[in-house]
């Protein structure tokens, strides 16, 4: 494909907040052509009469919602984003990619490699396993030489971004002992999606903070899988997220036990100094992570509607922990963000392109 | 004093957030007479001028703030409660106790037994060290017995009693390791007080999560004494405290290793019970403490402007952890209405007068 | 009835925002004794279980909610407050009257004397108009005497409390144009009850402003009726409210043209006089009317879950025209203070039981 | 200067909030070369340090804040974006004109083009009279021609522009009677800007609903004269502003007297009809003006970060007026886009670029 056509590119149930999201991306995208967008609920309505905010896009202005079919995704199409109900998902991703489209799935539906922990966690039986195996997991910074060649992408839960991409560098560098990772997340409601349940209504969350889905939420399979795989040996991580009432964003706070022990001024600023070389070695490069220094600790207001992901850390030589902090946002770097950054890859265009 | 005769009161500092939702409570004491409200920046202005919200309450049209001075307290009222910053308050309380006020502090001043710990934490030598012996800890369902006969009482931090109420019986217990204590709490901008720094602007705290004060906060140096004492060797505990975009309330998630393993259905469903026997045994008959039964979880929502304090649990059989969580409001349960329960049980009132 | 044995209640329908209002005060009120509380959803469970916030009252602890049938209403308790959707009030309505108990209606079902305007606001044939002419509409500042013989009182709606309190006493007084007013209201989220429509989630209400019901919302009807019995002459309002990111409150600026011009300094301050003279008598000597003086302006956060008016007037010379400012709790004194008022004039308590 | 190279531009102030938001679209925008920005506070810090959330652009890691001196400036800059508060603004304003720079100045100094208004709302004589009549009032839509010659422009205050944009085609139609214009605005808190007064910490903000500068806010002086040229007459408006818990958004509403009566459904339908043909005509090829139609209304969150502006008005036959209705970004569409879109139209530039 010519660098100077754009792709075309269609999104598959286009009416959730990750879906919105995902539109206002590719709305901008230099390189991408939003050619269709469907929605069984707004089918034959323009993007600018269900979105009043993408309005002034021209584009919105014609472009009209249209019933999901595989044939004429395929004929409109050459890269499908699903944003579609886990289960759902998969009953679309497999006719796409026999037909030839290359596929980026938001779903969980492709994160998993074994159809046994899907069907642990999901409660369902996988509908397609055999295409498990030829999905790559869509963490640019960590899959990023597989993506270019890839024709089904499975983009991380958002949560799984917020612990994978502070957390995988230290194990991979033997930092941490690959047991003790405690992950304390907050997120902001969109990240229930646009549920019409009394749990989401706004006098239910405004001057509300809690905890919920201790302590088997689903977004734990996919990290166990990643660490697990990087620390070459079953790792299960205690998670615990949290409803607080901002829109977007998503704040976790991860408790780890460093490898070596240190009991001194010394041996603390030693090993901080190996944590900054291999945080710097892993993402010193990185367009879309943010290692903060000096008394910075992260805050989801610098990351909201961007594909950043910040990081902090800090030694306790009172305890002998690591904590580390991180920050993105939850629909944009834990969904629809990271989703363009691996179709920028898939693509062969800059990394960063429509995300800066 | 008379049980019928109301206990005249005064209040030092009255202007912050704190001083402002005990005067709150002591308007509507049915034991207490507000007799005395003194601020430097308000003297001369009555109650109703400073506060409008309370300019229903004929007293607070009265009652004008004075300047603060120890002699004219002692005449005025019999217990004074101080809602200075630390290092003013211990100046105040000093007179105060010698001239025959009864005190209850809701600073940090009279927290710590150790004054050098005290120094190494707020940064100051302790102005009035032969004092620190003679303080109660204002934690009632803990020192409930020393409370009737104390002259100065030291109400704890708003941090402290979110941990300490559901941690420390488990220690007293036996059930956990007292070493493995961490503690990861979100709490609301009134936390802060009313402060005049950028930090604290709305657009600053709104849609934004941050984590602050890593990872030594002050509120540990409290925390890790009662847990000391109760489990009889030093504790150090691992604290990270957020800042989130609410006005009142703190949400607090421990993580705790339990003293026994347990791998299978069987001894964690023994633990559970133990820990159902420990909580209820220490907490069964408390006014203020509501332990959740069944899937509910704490939610700061449902204790705003309450004195309760909301606890629950989760074993993980994944992980061998305990998961605990509680929620208090950290104006009342974290300052003022602790100190009110606390001046309850000097005066031999019923402990919930005022509260309920 | 003595005044020393409480008064037996029953809450109809006390699942909603406002019905949960009315438990809260209900539960402390000396006078009051909560008998019943129904609700189809919840009918077997206790409160503490559906209103864990409740739960520290050992009231909440053992009262269930049953099925409304009036036949045990009217064994149960003495007034009936009905906090059920308007259509289905009257059906409860009737029955409860004839049977005996005295009832206070929350919804719209007894404010309008007219059943044509009943109809053309609320889009069906009023079911039992008979019971029209019998009913007193619950403002008690304006209609405190006939209050003590009432048998069935229909409490105001929210905006029409934040409207009719400012602008009677003007109308009365002959201060004001009639035929001039108009009135720019923003409401909190619980105005709309708890209602599972995508426009209430918290991610389409927080950070966002938006009117809605332009311009003809149904309570005008109410406002219109009164203002026009106090006119002397029919009245019509222009009213426009807004939806704003707050839990709780109401504030409304009315735009009024003064029957007199002035034209000068010396007429401004003549004028100022008068306007403050009809306030204050009024409203001088009223428990729950704030009239604000100085440079002080109304905020919803000083009237937050009291049953308190503020109300601040400024004239503006330039334009000729009178600006008044109202804020309110829509919840306690737009619902569920203003019924305790009202229960509390119809048994003879004193006004402010249960309500400071 | 050729289309290819970008316009090198400075801002000086770049520390509140419009500022920030102006280096935001700055940063990203096509045609424009951010050279130079200034902060006495700031100074030697790069963007990046004082603003994390733009440290993913490589401009903001290397460009460093600088002491503002206006030959700095005009070397380094051909548009100079002024973000000061006034009175300072004009200071800078005269000699950066003088030098050759082109001055976007976002602050009141050149609104007013009568000295003495600018004396009477901003309460000081005005430092550089002789500059007024050659400033261009910066609102596009209606000053489109003057904007490619013009040397300094005059951004209009973000309340004016939500008022103005939709009261001045109906006034210069003659639809409307000008002097009946009654303007009832919410803002969010960043309108205040990055003061550090209490009336703006979030917990005074949060939950809390108030009007203020009632009834004489000084952005009446520039809505005046605008309405009072388009009409051919003086004009005075009413106008009040409210502060209410968002960040960011302005939400108008207007209410009018159209100048012929419509006392039937047919006169009703023809003058909605004149309305459309009027604002169609205005700005139906408007990139940034969203007429809205069918049951839609204007909501600030539809344009939050953009630099449209929502129109909808509704014609109430009971009351003989016309509601208008509003939504803005306050930041954007109120400051920093406006200055860009001028800045567009000022370089012979898509009016759009940087903007969509």
């Amino acid at each position: 494909m010519s660098a100077l056509n754009p792709v075309p590119v269609a999104i598959v149930g286009a009416s959730g907040y990750a879906g919105e999201d995902l539109v206002r991306l590719l709305l901008s995208h230099p390189r991408a052509e939003l050619a269709a967008i469907t929605s069984r609920q707004y089918a034959g309505q323009t993007l600018a009469q269900v979105f009043p905010k993408f309005a002034h896009h021209p584009k919105a202005r014609s472009l009209r919602f249209s019933e999901p079919t595989t044939d004429a995704l395929v004929r409109q199409a050459a890269v499908v984003f699903l944003a579609l109900p886990h289960g759902l998902a998969a009953e679309f991703a497999a006719p796409l990619c026999q037909q030839g489209a290359r596929v980026i799935d938001l779903s969980a539906d492709f994160r998993l490699r074994n159809p046994a922990v899907y069907q642990e966690f999901y409660a369902q039986v996988h509908p397609v396993p055999e295409l498990l195996s030829r999905a790559v997991y869509g963490l640019p910074e960590i899959y990023r030489s597989a993506l270019p060649a890839a024709n089904l992408v499975a983009c991380p839960g958002c949560y799984p971004t917020s612990v994978l991409l502070p957390v995988l560098p230290l194990v991979r560098a033997g930092l941490i002992n690959p047991l003790s990772i405690i992950a304390n997340s907050l997120s902001g409601v969109s990240g229930a999606g646009r549920k019409l349940e009394s749990d989401y209504l706004f006098v239910e969350c405004n001057e509300s903070l809690r905890p919920y889905g201790v302590p088997k939420h689903r977004h734990l399979a996919e990290m166990e899988q990643e660490l697990s795989q990087a620390a070459g040996r079953p790792v299960v991580v205690q998670f615990t997220p949290h409803l607080v009432p901002v829109n977007r964003g998503i704040l976790t706070t991860l408790y780890l036990a460093p490898a070596q022990h240190f009991n001194d001024t010394a041996a603390a600023a030693r090993l901080d100094g190996s944590l900054r070389e291999c945080y710097q070695s892993a993402y010193g490069q990185e367009p879309f992570v943010r290692l903060l220094a000096g008394p910075a600790l992260p805050d989801t207001k610098n990351v909201v509607a961007t594909n950043v992901i910040e990081i902090a850390w800090r030694l306790d030589p009172r305890t002998g922990r690591l904590v580390v902090m991180s920050a993105i946002d939850n629909l944009t770097r834990g969904t629809s963000g990271q989703a363009v950054q691996c179709f920028n890859l898939m693509c062969g265009f800059p990394e960063t392109s429509g995300l800066m």
